[in-house]
């Protein structure tokens, strides 16, 4: 096991009609700006009963923070923040509205030239306005971690960032959300987890048993729960083990003392900036090709994930770490997932030669958990993924 | 699932060396009182390394704190902190140490009669000195929550007390530590997080697939690990797996939206306080009685227990669920732990009758996850566990 630190402040508060302790979670006298993305909080009556917890408090509103969470959009945010004095930040929504708010509350507390230095630069936020989230949609974990991924149309570039600063005060997680959430956001959610625990799970093994086992409970749960959250999003059970797995798979549990890949979100992330193909869907095209082009490196874990998550106990290492892959691609195809990227886009080699070059002008430091890919694996992996 | 409230803000450094950082993690211009128990520290090297560590503070020593932290000798600590000013505690040691460091931490604060009001009358603590743990002794999981056990011989009692102000600031866990434990304190250790598990584990079925499973991974890693720490507790990999499960066994990761039963620690408390036996020891001589007395209530849980962490796959779920309380026994006994009352005491009726007399005499509320077992239950369970 390697050596870690870890340190989670954010405050969870999980089940049916969590909403009504907001108004106690939020700093008295606090100037809130509300902010949510394209509207559906509106539909599903989150807006009207966040509005009424609200009541004790003078909020300013902010809609429109859309999937993949725009900087130029966001940059409008800021200048309200800074004008009205806002002291507190709400999120409503999903992983992108929460991304945005992270970098809102970086940003409102930047001295640099500009908040685009946040991500360019990698700062870690060490001071930032303080915010709570009330989530909307299960998939990234972005409500009980310190990370963001914020795009920017302008460069067509997709840039993480993140800090010690950055984590929510508090979130707000009632399963009972995930009736009115469209089957494509669902399926999104549970590939988006999957493979968030796929990143920091197939690797190489470092005899770190108690977290292998914690990152195979998320897989086994995931696979267990899609069908009823699929067929029947209001069955509360499959609703509320979806919901604390996605925050589970992502709140820095799981890569403790182990390494850690992040090669397929990196790639991932350039094929949303340039198709913009849904981010889980991204993740279910390029895990199985990645893991095919590096299987050396990887095939003791795919094995050890392929006997205890699929219970395929026959054949070779080699053998089960392969049958492995291919189960991970039907699950993801069993959620209406296609994981073909000619299944999104035609142009295949443009995709992958833009991806090295954009690789290579960043300066390159090699991806993976060894970080020994080369841009020239990378339009490998992209091209099997065509 | 149930719904739940966490939140963790412990600050976790875990491995080889990780007490180098020790002084970063103390606020500049603290005056610290370093707590520790028997002298153990100063066989192993720890006390070198951590005075080394404390030279740029002001530091007072108070050592003597044994297992069962006495409240007695707490209180002459407790007027140390009071004269000398001390503005943070430095526990060094195992489970005991830090329960006692969480008393003074709580008592240094408290405005009322008497600090063992904080235990009779269940006082939650919610501002406290800050204080922070160098973990010595792998076991009760102290180092990462908010609870603590304190006991008072002069009343023969032992009792709980917690608080959202008593998590520790940090927790130092490096695995190197187990080498110099002695097998007695290592088989303690592991059925200590073993039982923490089950009192959370073993109750009855709501649906929290996830939560299940976290608790199975924590105990199918202590029966994988077991026999490798106690053969070589110099095997870095056995050991911290050890260590991290002790810590992930009580965090407050596991109970998180399930039922909760601690009904043998309850019991268990009483027995150490009557009789002096290891407090690990009396929870792997009450658990198996106990599972057998309520066995209807927690029958499917067991045989759950039974096929997921026994690998028990035929028989009625009856069977499994038998087969698996033998099988925790014989885990117990594997590692020199006796499991019946009668090896330890041959008073057994006047343990069962005060064990009885004192639950009545302090206002029965009730024991287990249903809140039902009566004294009556309680007195039958002691019986049956001779």
């Amino acid at each position: 096991m390697k050596n870690f630190k870890y340190q989670n402040p954010t405050k969870i508060l999980f089940g049916k009609g969590q909403l009504e302790n907001l108004a106690e979670e939020i700093p008295s006298n606090a100037k809130v700006l509300l902010l949510y993305g394209g509207g559906s909080i509106k539909k599903n009556g989150i807006y009207e009963q966040v509005q009424e917890a609200l009541k004790p408090f003078e909020v300013i509103e902010f809609g429109g923070i859309r999937a993949n969470p725009e900087y130029s959009i966001l940059m409008q945010a800021l200048e309200i923040i800074k004008s009205q004095k806002i002291s507190f930040l709400l999120a409503v929504g999903g992983g992108s509205v929460i991304d945005g708010t992270k970098f809102l509350s970086a940003a409102a507390f930047y001295k640099g030239e500009t908040p685009w230095d946040l991500l360019t630069q990698k700062i870690a936020s060490t001071n930032a306005l303080p915010f709570g989230t009330v989530l909307t949609l299960p998939a990234t974990g972005s409500e009980m971690n310190s990370g963001a991924v914020i795009t920017r149309a302008e460069t067509k570039e997709k840039l993480a960032m993140g800090g010690p600063a950055l984590f929510p005060k508090f979130s707000i997680l009632d399963p009972q959300v995930i009736r009115s959430i469209p089957p494509r956001q669902l399926a999104n959610g549970i590939t988006d987890a999957f493979n968030h625990v796929l990143e920091q799970y197939i690797t190489y093994p470092v005899g770190a048993s108690l977290q292998d086992r914690m990152a195979e409970s998320v897989l086994q749960t995931l696979i267990e729960i899609a069908p009823a959250v699929m067929q029947d999003p209001s069955d509360y059970t499959a609703a509320s083990n979806f919901m604390w797995s996605c925050t589970m798979a992502l709140n820095g549990i799981l890569p403790l003392g182990v390494p850690t890949d992040w090669a397929v979100h990196a790639i991932g992330h350039e094929l949303t900036a340039l198709h913009g193909i849904d981010h889980a869907r991204t993740l279910a095209i390029i895990a199985p090709s990645h893991y095919r082009h590096n299987f050396e490196s990887k095939k003791d874990k795919l094995a050890q994930y392929a006997e205890r998550v699929w219970n395929i106990t026959e054949g070779t290492t080699a053998a089960k770490a392969q049958e492995s892959i291919v189960k991970t691609e039907e699950f993801f195809q069993g959620l209406g997932i296609n994981t073909k990227l000619s299944q999104y886009t035609d142009n295949y080699e443009r995709t992958a030669q833009t991806i090295m070059k954009r690789f290579t002008e960043r300066g390159w430091t090699g991806l993976g958990e060894n970080k020994n890919l080369t841009p020239t694996d990378v339009e490998k992996i992209v091209e099997m993924a065509y």
